[in-house]
């Protein structure tokens, strides 16, 4: 392994590199960390949202392990922003998914400490005010202005449970407007969501979306498909290239 | 194609059946229709909500279409009710393929009322109040009671975002509670999708929850077993399989 | 259990085929194996590719044990063989999944050695050689050249990290032209991989091209579709069977 990949390897993963011993591993190092985790054009921590949201779609138990683990040992991401993380997940990967992601960062969190030898600091506590405006038509309201904000397109009619309960009044009606995570770092997790959900009105537009808002320039979602590619394959790739070649012709250079 | 197995296509699928001009045609008629659909042990109406779960997440076009058209065309569920679906199902397979999903249920809606040379009649309204009580202390006790009963387990303390703002305010807090499915009806969307996912605590505890609570029998849920195999594969239909054994054991008989 | 469908079953998985106590037991061993794995049009070795690919990208834990052990144990796959085969599943289904996959692989070689009552051989040795040549000019023409022959149309331009660093420098420049499977052997994971990964142009360009470049049949191509509906779904099944049926308008015959 070239040295340069294992730096970026203790880097990432914060742990030491193992023998590479069969031609995935080899390739792992290799391409993995020293062709893509090592590239400029995206700092760590915004290839982890990638990375995070591919590995926990991908249900494999030992790479959530230790990407959760990593993304918490090296100071990149704290506790609470790991579990805003979560419940962001659970809106665009489904919720069993993110009940099982849930508990590793419990896991790791726990691993950590008693790594250290030091008790984990007391859990964060969590107030219902946080819950946001409880005002149902100030909700929508909100909801509308948020759908507004990230899609740069007008709120959809509320005439259907999903857009009603779901869309608006839940999903950018709370979770989108939540402090916990930047708008940057919610697009961060949501472009790799649904590109491996391949839904293809959902992918265009928050590709696109995330482009004209200005919240990442062509250049950095580029980089994001490479990551994406890496953990979640160069099939659906593909189609996150396309969609982010069509959003790059619309925007304003 | 053996006549009861072309009979049993025109029922489910509302139209008249192809001709097989490949093995996977006539193994979808004589397999999926002669011996899967034909079954006793679930209502036509019940194998098509663990169907419509299946072909919603697979994100393949024209199955989503055909039995979205066919499930509406049959009478078997009603708009309102497949509308109440696509808020269910997007809790747990996630924002983006509810959003294609949804788009379908229109589309086929439209199309229905085009053949039959019809106005689609007025779209049904929807409103605040349907959302439930906007108290946020109560609804989060009424989320409480609600995980309770349908997990057969206490509600987890509400010490995440996930949990709080997800889980307990949204999911149990609402979603479960909202009277246009029966939770017999969400329990048969449930289980396929948890079974899709591949998170294994959810995957068990649903599966033994809907056997526990009576809502399914064991061989109500090995039918389920057999259906979600035929949509969605025997790879995962396997690990279905496995969870339906052990809440077998555990159920009363 | 018909004889026959138990004949066959102890040929794929090498054990002896158990009780079928369940409707999904019933139809794994009439169906899946009476009368999928039975048919003529691929071999046992072929149909294990797709199985394989299937199975290990469905995440369900004790098929992947199950058929990653039958394929070493009936001598169908090398174990050099599997592991290439967990880099090429790598590229397509993600890296997690393939890590998950490999843990498998080291298992259940090791679990057949030990039942054989023999240390297992000693690992097979990788060198830094097999990584190719690391002139990067020569590597992205040599990208170029292999991406040409596969997909039968010109490479893209190498203008996005994806196309560069990824597809010209990694999955073509590299991984396609290893010399531990044939080019047969990789369209027969790569198919069932763009498949479940539902990406239309993938899916579309190498199913086609499967055809076309005659290293696939258009009957194979059919044999394929059903073995993979069997392990992925009917819903999956059917884009894959109208790719095929695209690919085979198209092919000259």
């Amino acid at each position: 392994m070239p040295a340069s990949a294992q730096e970026t390897y203790r880097e990432v993963m914060t742990v030491e590199p193992p023998e590479a011993a069969t031609p995935f591993e080899a390739a792992t190092f290799e391409f993995v960390f020293g062709q893509v985790w090592s590239r400029p054009g995206l700092t760590r921590r915004e290839r982890r949202w990638v990375t995070l949201t591919c590995v926990a779609a991908a249900d494999s138990p030992q790479p959530i392990a230790d990407h959760v683990y990593a993304a918490l040992h090296s100071g990149d991401m704290t506790l609470p922003e790991m579990l805003e993380f979560v419940l962001h997940f659970a809106v665009y990967c489904g919720w069993p998914k993110a009940s099982h992601l849930e508990g590793e960062v419990r896991a790791q969190w726990a691993r950590l400490h008693a790594e250290r030898g030091e008790p984990a600091p007391p859990w964060p506590r969590i107030d219902d005010a946080e819950l946001g405006p409880s005002d149902w038509q100030q909700r929508m309201e909100l909801g509308a202005k948020e759908f507004a904000e990230v899609n740069l397109i007008s709120a959809p009619p509320a005439n259907t449970p999903y857009q009603h309960a779901g869309i608006l009044n839940f999903v950018f009606g709370h979770v989108w407007q939540r402090p916990g995570l930047t708008r940057r770092d919610r697009r961060l997790i949501t472009i790799p969501a649904v590109a491996l959900d391949d839904s293809p009105m959902p992918l265009r537009s928050h590709v696109t979306s995330a482009v004209e808002s200005g919240d990442i320039t062509p250049a950095e979602l580029d980089e994001i498909v490479l990551q994406f590619s890496a953990y979640y394959g160069f099939a659906k790739g593909q189609a996150l290239q396309d969609a982010a070649d069509q959003a790059r012709v619309k925007a304003p250079v």
